[in-house]
């Protein structure tokens, strides 16, 4: 797996009830959680992400359908695909991140370490792979 | 709306790309978000909950397709429909729940307070009842 990246698997409760997947804080991911969001009618020939965080980690989770997350550094790069609601990708810092081939009823829900920060974002590829270069090489 | 309850209505971004939707813990939220879940596959015969908590605070939020959400303390009851991915429904302390004709492509999202105790659970309706009559008089 790309350096700073991991697939997390949840615990997923069910029965012919339905089925219920628990995440809590530092305990099932390495951080609090200071915002989440989630984002839903992607169309399938769209890619979004396109920039990498300093300081903020995430775990990406599609709760619903499936998605493709191309992470990748300077050095290596991998795709993920999300497609059951108990697999959890988390991308720690300077990692660059595309996400692709949503399906239609995918619904990506993203557990954040921080808050929404602007300065935080690197969204010129790059910026970042000058930045990243330093960073991988400490 | 029901003592303790309250929909919350969060703000929506979105263009034909997709659509996103933000949750920020402690500002859109009035709480630490110390656990989530989420619920699916439930058959719409099904209904789920059947509890009270005495001091965990939740939002829930449908991220597909739709739920109801029976809330209701000895004194008032209402249901709220969850539709739309950007309305949330907050349940603070001493409120009884019941979530019930859930979609086929339901995803209820729940960010909840605390993490997971069975101490916090009151989940025999005469004991609620009981305990919710002495706390709502206060």
């Amino acid at each position: 797996m790309v350096c700073n990246c991991k697939v997390i698997n949840f615990s997923k409760m069910g029965s012919d009830m339905g089925f219920l997947v628990p995440v809590e804080a530092e305990k099932d991911i390495p951080f609090k959680i200071k915002r989440i969001y989630y984002i839903s009618d992607v169309p399938n020939d769209v890619t979004r992400g396109f920039h990498s965080h300093r300081y903020l980690e995430q775990v990406l989770i599609c709760v619903s359908g499936s998605v493709k997350i191309l992470v990748n550094t300077p050095f290596e790069e991998e795709v993920v695909e999300l497609n059951q609601s108990d697999k959890g990708l988390y991308i720690g810092h300077m990692v660059w991140r595309e996400m692709f081939e949503f399906s239609e009823d995918a619904v990506l829900l993203v557990l954040a370490s921080e808050y929404y920060s602007e300065d935080d974002y690197i969204r010129d590829y790059n910026d970042y792979k000058n930045e990243a270069v330093k960073y991988f090489e400490r």
